[in-house]
């Protein structure tokens, strides 16, 4: 199944929107065993989408086209891919009448200009978009099955999982049902990773189950994609290699699939029945913009400081909190640069443990170097981690690949 | 001139790397008025690549391939091109020189695989890479001047602005010199501003002047694009236009150019000789974390608290500064969703002024709506920008265009 990708629309052609629908597709293909092998982007014209569609049409088994599905002029999806399968649009009375409902039910009456969207090249199959006025459809244009889908993100994501992705799978005849599992880790990069992963039976990067890393600064996400006959089937065969992965990866998995860092500190906490109050010098407010926000966070998180000197256990004593995090900096003289660095002082006061059982008060120091923005996410990163790795009974000093000696 | 966008690599075909060198590229070609007519991603594949070239070299005047010029075997784009000329590779001495002599300054001898990077397709323009081992080349293909470009941004940024759009612009017969003048405002949406634009001669989206907007939530970026004779004259055309844009946008403009918010809140303060400390709810820290950091902030920002209830002339007193800023928020009740909404009240404490010249202490409440995290970043501008409309006398009170009533 070789798969083109066809983004349409002057703003992304000018670059003033970056392409993130593309990226997103690229990726959620690779994920269920689908390969991308060509991206084409055209602006809103004519001549440029027919061309486009008969290139994609000669290359690719399947065509998913991503935007000019709107109710203006310059939305030319539907007229185009009419021209390019030498058919009439014809009116989708089921569309317009969802359309119409969709209004009424907001107390809307529906504009008029709406009804060219339920307007579809004739015999093209109906693609369902429950969430918005753009519903999508497929047609043949030359050798390749092509999918039409709205520019709006949500919209897309929902169509592509929900609808496009079955369809390709199906006309590439690949059958069953597919997982990713994601792991979140901080401390290790991507190349360290995949040593600490090689030699795990069926996961590769081209294995039985698709090994794949994707760096979010300063997290590393592990992925783990596999197919499988059924559910069961699929979850029996994985367990074990998840359980290994997370094993290897260890003390560096910060959380899993839609957990992150910050939540994973927060119900710690929150179990505990924990209070906590933070304490920032240079990364100046980042620490608590990423625990603070958090639903539930009020019951725990009760005071964040910033300011040039700050200490964990006066801090705590102060603010009346179970626990409290205070994170220093002294940075290096001078202006910004890629060598730029900071030693970093993570303190993490504690109420509950007396200082014979553990230590009321645990201190890290690292040395962090990349330039100040680096250094700053780095810090924040490394602050909620010792944190982490606190409440949970791990070792806080572990050696993290960022760090400097 | 027709220009063509040529991304390569299997991290940016599949996704993995969302691609935002293309969108650079696209509208810093817009900006000095070339027109990006396609784009194309292909990943590390001789025959995609092949494929690319030859369509390319079809429909285009000029090509700008990106990325394939690293040292590994999987970088393909000096071969490919010498295969599609119809020519050998040929050993550039001066760069494999070059790339010798960088390694030496730093102490350390050249990888072997680095002299890949000096092989170029026989009779190919050199064009140079001041601060990477990949260097640039043009060679023709087809119909098309091909200029081929390094995949790291900054290599790639710097390579597109000082060698190949110099060469588009005389490729295409374009003389004369360009500039770009931004505004940065908060508190108008894209279409109010155009229409506060409207009709300023010479100034529209395809005028003699041309005009643009970019959004950057929540702030919008107004951009005025043009070319003249030289810069004597440019500057003198230009400087009625932006004089009559900046009082059109009024005290919605929070900086020109390389400025920002944050960076005229800071320098008024310091030239002022005040100091100052920030108090925050919701926001959690996020309205610190855009000051403080800030080369220079250490002399005015003091301290920060974050805190169910803040009062900015507590804080003030507490803090023994002349100036504080408090943000409280008000959440509406329930979980996330699309009408998720706050009552923003800001508060600035003023010691310089008595209350009998103005207020020592300004407050103003506004209602944003747009779910938690829309909320979140709308109130951390919102603080900031009325701290700078307090600080340079403007309105703090004046509707935007973001706020219900």
């Amino acid at each position: 199944m070789r798969v083109e990708i066809l983004c349409t629309g002057d703003e992304i052609l000018t670059g003033k929107t970056t392409n993130t629908n593309y990226s997103h597709m690229a990726r959620r293909l690779g994920e269920v065993g689908l390969d991308v092998i060509w991206g084409t982007t055209v602006g809103d014209d004519r001549a440029s989408l027919l061309a486009a569609f008969a290139h994609a049409g000669e290359r690719a088994d399947a065509v998913i086209v991503n935007g000019g599905l709107g109710p203006t002029v310059d939305d030319l999806s539907q007229e185009v891919a009419a021209e390019a399968c030498g058919v009439k649009l014809v009116l989708s009375d089921h569309w317009l009448q969802r359309m119409t409902e969709s209004y009424a039910r907001r107390g809307r009456v529906m504009p008029a200009n709406n009804r060219k969207q339920a307007m579809l090249p004739d015999g093209a199959e109906f693609i369902d978009n429950p969430i918005g006025t753009a519903c999508g459809f497929a047609v043949t244009i030359g050798r390749a099955r092509f999918f039409f889908t709205p520019g709006v993100p949500r919209e897309m994501r929902r169509m592509l999982d929900e609808q496009v992705i079955p369809r390709l799978l199906k006309l590439g005849g690949i059958t069953g049902v597919t997982r990713l599992k994601r792991f979140h880790s901080f401390g290790i990069g991507e190349s360290r990773a995949d040593e600490m992963l090689a030699g795990i039976p069926g996961l590769a990067i081209d294995g039985e189950i698709k090994l794949g890393f994707q760096a979010h600064f300063p997290e590393l996400e592990t992925k783990l994609a596999a197919r499988g006959a059924s559910e069961a089937e699929l979850a029996a065969r994985l367990a074990p290699v998840e359980a290994e992965v997370r094993r290897r990866l260890g003390n560096f998995v910060v959380a899993e699939d839609d957990g992150s860092l910050e939540r994973a500190v927060l119900e710690k906490l929150k179990a505990g029945g924990h209070t906590l109050a933070i304490g920032e010098t240079f990364t100046s407010g980042a620490i608590a913009s990423r625990l603070a926000p958090l639903p539930g966070a009020e019951a725990v998180f009760r005071k964040g400081v910033i300011a040039a000197d700050v200490a964990a256990d006066r801090l705590r004593a102060e603010s009346g909190t179970s626990h409290a995090l205070a994170v220093r900096m002294e940075l290096d003289p001078g202006g910004d640069r890629p060598d730029f660095g900071a030693t970093v002082t993570v303190q993490i006061a504690d109420s509950t443990r007396s200082a014979t059982t553990g230590g009321a008060m645990v201190q890290r120091v690292a040395r962090l170097v990349g330039g100040r923005d680096w250094v700053r996410t780095g810090a924040t990163e490394l602050g909620l981690d010792c944190l982490r790795r606190h409440l949970y009974g791990l070792p806080v000093d572990e050696r993290i690949d960022f760090e400097r000696r």
